[in-house]
């Protein structure tokens, strides 16, 4: 497998080509930013954990059904993955208030809400990833009403095996952001990670706070809870 | 019947109860609001207008099997209107891109939308009426499942019958916003109003605007637009 050219630097990973057209390599970065890139940081360390913590958890959901991009971890930071066309959706799964559906709807952070809430925002950073609903993305042609089926029955699926595995280790699943995307088959799979990036993850018996809103509030502490994290699923 | 207190006044009427529990009086002023009260205003006859319009439209649906709260006009401003529970979503139908649409999603207005687009708000001035969706709506305990399919459904079926009959007015049915009841008995009907003020209204052959984007943008000649919907529906 050849590393190649780098197809595409996002936020917190670079994407890079490889001899194989249907397989590419991602590299995690320790770069952090919030609030739509207004807010910039480092965090040491994030990028190797955020690898391996999502490289875990892809292959436990493969395991339970749930295809992924995942194909083999080949460093610290990098990772072979399946090439998909991203669906430019970010899938969010909510079991518990928090962020900014506390902040629009007036519900307190830490709340359980009455059922759970699947959300999409258009992935479009220029828009500021603008809330949706599934006749825009219909209208849009972001996604067909069978693709968008597919979508919502994994990620309630990966919510439900996600969270009770998450149970054992002590961690509460408040809410996470999943992306999906389309291989060369047109078949839809579970892209991009799954880390305390993309996951709000409070210690079940504490509440504290054990992911990236550490970084977005200032909380302290961020490089631990990562760590912690890591420790917990891992035990790294 | 007989008008009795003040239930309750908003932006653009008054509610008044009655001797019969069931029924309640709305009684439609000339006042204006934009962008969440932000903007104040008053457009001359706006009340007599769109008392005229909506209880013309929603006969209309009546006769198209939508079950609505009209009951009887009792003069140039109150109507007579089963009273209902109001479910506090604001239900958007879009055929046409325009307003808050394009501008968060970054389509031109009078763009064709690639199908029709349903939308929630929840009606929360305080919040400035947030976009949900059905999860939302189901988690905040809004309107049950059954509830929200008896909505959508009569949302969509509106849209056709309201369109069709524009049409033959020369009026392009670009958008528009509805509110539905619970009626004593647990029925879901029409409520509210269907105006000028909750439409949007696009002279077909112009694309003139004949609604109230010509008070919330200026756009002079406000009370004559109303007018003319006045002229073309009721050819008064
Ligand atoms: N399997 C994959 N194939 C192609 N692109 C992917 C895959 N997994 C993730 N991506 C994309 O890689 C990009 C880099 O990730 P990231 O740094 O998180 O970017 P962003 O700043 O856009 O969120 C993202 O646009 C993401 O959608
Ligand atoms: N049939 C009805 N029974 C009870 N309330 C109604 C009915 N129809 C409309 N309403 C409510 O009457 C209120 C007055 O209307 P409006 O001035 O448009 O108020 P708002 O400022 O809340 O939009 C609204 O809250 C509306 O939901
Ligand atoms: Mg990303
Ligand atoms: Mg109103």
């Amino acid at each position: 497998m050849k590393k190649m050219q780098q197809l595409y630097e996002g936020k917190a990973k670079k994407v890079y080509a490889t001899d194989d057209a249907n397989l590419v390599i991602v590299d995690y970065k320790d770069d952090a930013t919030a609030f739509n890139g207004l807010k910039k940081g480092t965090i040491e360390g994030k990028g190797v954990i955020n690898n391996k913590v999502s490289n875990f958890l892809m292959q436990m959901l493969e395991k339970h059904g749930i295809p992924t991009h995942f194909v083999e971890q080949l460093s610290d930071r990098e990772t072979l993955v399946r090439h998909v066309k991203i669906v430019p959706l970010e899938v969010i799964v909510r079991n518990i208030a928090a962020g900014s559906l506390s902040k629009r709807l007036g519900i307190p952070e830490g709340q359980k809400l009455g059922c759970t809430v699947l959300e999409y925002s258009y992935k479009d950073d220029e828009l500021g990833d603008p809330m949706i609903n599934d006749y825009h993305a219909l209208a849009m042609g972001l996604a067909t009403r069978e693709e968008l089926d597919t979508i919502a029955g994994y990620a309630l699926k990966i919510n439900q095996i996600l969270g009770d595995y998450l149970k054992d280790a002590n961690i509460e699943l408040i809410d996470f952001k999943l992306e999906f995307g389309k291989d060369a088959d047109g078949r839809i799979i579970l892209a991009d990670e799954i880390s305390p990036d993309t996951c709000r993850f409070w210690d079940s018996t504490t509440g504290e706070k054990l992911d990236k809103d550490r970084f977005r509030r200032d909380l302290g502490n961020v490089e631990d809870a990562y760590q912690e994290i890591l420790k917990r699923l891992l035990g790294e």
